[in-house]
C-alpha cells in the first residue's frame, strides 16, 4: 500500500485523490482549514505549513510527498526530506516561487520574456519605468496568485499611486516590474516530467483571462504546429534544467506569432483540468506516476475540449448537465465571493460540435459572455 | 448538499464514489465487512442488510438509497423506503433476485430465453430433464453470483449429482433448470433509465466467462446494427415494464445470430466498467444521474475499449502502465483467491491499436492466455 503526502487539501489535492484512487492509492493532507474539501475523501491533518508537529504528523507513514500549493516555506520542505521524498523537489519551487527568480532563469534558457526588474524601494520604481517604459505592471515577486498583488501602470503618472498600493511590500515578499504585452492569445503547457527524466507534454491551451483569474480554457489550442513544438521545447528545457519531478504549466503570452513567457506553476495547473475528459491521461493522473517513478501515460487528445470555471457559487447542475458532452466538476466547497467551487469540461468530437454545445451550455447557464470569446476563436477560419 | 446512501461498500460502491464526488456528492455506506474498499473514501457504517438499528444508522441523513448489492432482503428494501427514496425500486430487484420470475418477465415480454423449468424436489428434477433434454444447468433461483450455485448436467447419469451438490437448497433459494446454450457469444446491455423515463443503452459489450466469472469484454461488441438494435429493445421493453430506475445490465447469449436472455443485474456491472475511460458518460455516473432524477449523459463510445478483470491478486501495475492506453483500476483491497481486485482498461481509437495494446498487455504481464480470445475477436475480418 503507498500513501501520498499532499501540502494543500483544495481542489486541486482533491481531484488527484479522484485519479489516484483507481491506482490504489492513499492519501493523507495538510492544511491549515479543517474545511478543505479534499478532506472530503482522504485523513487531513489541521495545522500551519511551518509547523513541526502538524508536518510530524502528516508525514508519518507517507511515502512520497507532493504538493497542491506551492507556497510552502521552504524550512517545512527541507525538514520533510528528511523523512520522505518530496516531488517536486525545493529547487523547483523556490525557483516557481519568485517571479524574479523564474523570469531570470527563462530568459537564461533562451525562453523570451517581457521586460522586467526588480524594484525595492520608489526610486527604484522610477529607474525601473524609465527603463522599461510604460504601459508596464508593478506585482509582488511571492505569493501572488489569481492576479492579486499586481497594479498596472498606464503612464509614469500612476507610479505614485502603484507604491501606495504595493510599497509596503518591497521589503517583504519583493516587487517586480513587467513590460506589458499587448498579447493577442495566452496559452500554456502544461507537461510532466518522470523521475527517469521521461518528458510529455499535453497540447498547447488557449486560456482567457477575467480581472486576472482563468475564465474559460481551450485545448487543443487553434495554433500552428511550429507554435506547439517552440512552447514544448521550453518547457522541457525548464524541466530538465530544474530536474523537475512531477506536472508543471508554463504560462505564455503569444503576440504577433512570438511566444513570451509569463510565469511557470510548479504543480498540477487550472489550465490543464480539461485533461481529465480530453486527453488520454489526466495531469492528475500523471502527477502522480511521475511522482512515484511509474511510466507516464499518454498525453494525447481525445478530440476537442473547453474548461469553464466556476468562482463564487456554483451555477445549475441540472441545466448544464443536458448539455452534450458535458462534465460537472463542483469541489464541495461553500460559496465565498470570486472563490473557485468548481469547473465544467465540455468536450466533443470535432470543433463545430465543442461550439455548439459551449453556446448551448452559455445559454442554459445564462453565462453567454463567458463562453463568446471560446465560440468566437473555434468559428475563426482555418486553424 | 446531497448525500447517496450505498447498500453494500465493494468496488461497485466505490467506483460510484469517484463518479460521483465531481457531481457534489456525498455518501454514505452500509456494509457488513469493517474492510469495504469503498470505506477509504466514505463514511461507512457496519452492520448487517437486516439490521434495522445498522439501516436506522445509515439511513440517517440520506437523500436516496441505491445498491451495489442487489440481495439485500426485501423486507430492508420496505423498511427504507419510508425514509427515503429506493432505485431501484423493490419490485425491479424482487425480480432479479430470483431467476424464475426474471426468466418468467422475460419470457412474457416477448424476449427470448433458454428453455427453463422450476425443481422443488429430486422427482422434479427428473421431470425437468426429461422435459428440458441435456445438457443442461441446474442453478440456485435465487443468491447465486460469479458462477456460483451452478451445476452442469451433461447426461441424465449426472441427476444424483446435481441433487447431492444443490438438492438441499430447494427448500430454501429454490432451484431452475435450463437448457444448456452452446451459444457463439456472450453479449450484455448496460443500460439506464432516469425517474423520468428516458432510456439510454451503452453499446453492445461481448464477454468472455471463465469458470463462470468475467475474465474480458470488449466494447462496442463486433456485431451487426440488427442484432446491437434488438438488444437494445430488449433492454428497454424490460426496463419500462419494471418501472427502473437506474443503470442494470441485461445479459445475453448469441446462439446462430439470435439472442436468448440469460439475467438481469439490476445495478452497474462488471460488463460496464469499461464505460468509465471508454464512453463519454460511465456507467456510474449514470446511475447516480438517473437515481438523483438529473439528465442523463451521453452512451456513445470514446473509440474502442476492453476491460480485463483481476482475479485473486493484482498484476504488476508499473508493467501495465507503460502500455499505450492502459488504465489501472486496484479496489484496494487485500488478496484472496478468486476475489476481484480490480480491473484494467485499454482504449484505442481504432481495432487495430486496440488489439495490438492487448497483446502487449498479456505480454508484459504473463497473461497471454486472458488476452488472447478478445485479440481473435477484433482480428477477424469483416465486422
Ligand atoms: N506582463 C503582462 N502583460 C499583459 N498581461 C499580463 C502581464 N502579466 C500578467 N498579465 C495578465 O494577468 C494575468 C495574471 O497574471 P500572472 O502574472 O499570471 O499572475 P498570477 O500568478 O496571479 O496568475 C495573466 O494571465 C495575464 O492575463
Ligand atoms: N444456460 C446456459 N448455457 C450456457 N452457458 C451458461 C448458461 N447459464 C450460464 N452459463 C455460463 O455461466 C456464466 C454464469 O452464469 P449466470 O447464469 O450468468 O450466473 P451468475 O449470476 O453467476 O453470473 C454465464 O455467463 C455463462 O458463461
Ligand atoms: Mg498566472
Ligand atoms: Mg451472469
Amino acid at each position: 500500500m503507498t500513501t501520498v503526502g499532499i501540502l494543500g487539501g483544495g481542489q486541486l489535492a482533491r481531484m488527484m485523490i479522484l485519479a489516484g484512487a483507481p491506482l490504489g492509492l492513499r492519501f493523507q493532507l495538510l492544511d491549515p482549514s479543517a474545511e478543505s474539501c479534499a478532506g472530503q475523501l482522504a485523513p487531513l491533518q489541521v495545522g500551519a505549513f511551518d509547523d513541526r508537529a502538524a508536518l510530524a504528523r502528516f508525514v508519518e507513514g507517507v511515502d512520497v510527498v507532493t504538493f497542491d500549493f506551492e507556497n510552502v516555506p521552504a524550512d517545512s520542505t527541507q525538514w520533510l526530506l528528511d523523512h520522505a521524498p518530496v516531488f517536486p523537489g525545493p529547487q523547483a519551487l523556490a525557483v516557481a516561487q519568485d517571479r524574479l527568480s523564474e523570469k531570470t532563469l527563462f530568459r537564461e534558457l533562451g525562453i523570451p520574456v517581457p521586460d522586467f526588474a526588480a524594484v525595492s524601494d520608489r526610486a527604484g520604481l522610477d529607474e525601473a519605468l524609465a527603463r522599461i517604459g510604460t504601459p508596464c505592471i508593478l506585482k509582488t515577486r511571492r505569493l501572488g496568485y489569481d492576479g492579486k498583488g499586481q497594479f498596472r501602470i498606464k503612464s509614469p503618472a500612476d507610479a505614485d499611486a502603484a507604491w501606495e498600493a504595493l510599497g509596503a511590500q518591497a521589503g517583504t515578499v519583493g516587487l517586480i516590474v513587467e513590460a506589458f504585452v499587448p498579447f493577442q492569445r495566452e496559452v500554456s503547457v502544461v507537461a510532466v516530467r518522470g523521475r527517469d527524466g521521461e518528458f510529455r507534454a499535453w497540447p498547447l491551451t488557449e486560456n482567457w483571462h477575467v480581472d486576472g483569474v482563468l475564465s474559460a480554457s481551450l485545448a487543443p489550442a487553434r495554433v500552428d504546429a511550429a507554435l506547439q513544438a517552440t512552447a514544448s521545447a521550453y518547457a522541457q528545457r525548464l524541466a530538465e534544467r530544474l530536474d523537475y519531478v512531477g506536472v508543471f504549466a508554463l504560462e505564455l503570452f503569444c503576440r504577433d506569432g512570438e511566444l513570451l513567457a509569463n510565469e511557470m506553476a510548479p504543480r498540477v495547473h487550472n489550465s490543464g483540468h480539461w485533461t481529465i475528459e480530453g486527453a488520454e491521461t489526466s495531469q492528475f493522473e500523471n502527477h502522480l506516476r511521475a511522482v512515484l517513478g511509474l511510466p507516464l501515460g499518454e498525453t494525447t487528445m481525445r478530440g476537442h475540449a473547453c474548461m469553464l470555471n466556476w468562482l463564487g457559487e456554483m451555477p445549475d447542475a441540472t441545466a448544464f448537465l443536458s448539455v452534450p458532452g458535458g462534465h460537472w466538476h463542483d469541489y464541495g466547497k461553500t460559496s465565498r465571493a470570486g472563490r473557485k467551487v468548481g469547473h465544467a469540461t465540455l468536450r466533443a468530437d470535432t470543433e463545430v460540435a465543442l461550439a455548439q454545445a459551449l453556446s448551448r451550455a452559455g445559454q442554459v447557464l445564462g453565462r453567454l459572455g463567458q463562453v463568446a470569446p471560446v465560440v468566437a476563436r473555434l468559428e475563426e477560419g482555418g486553424a
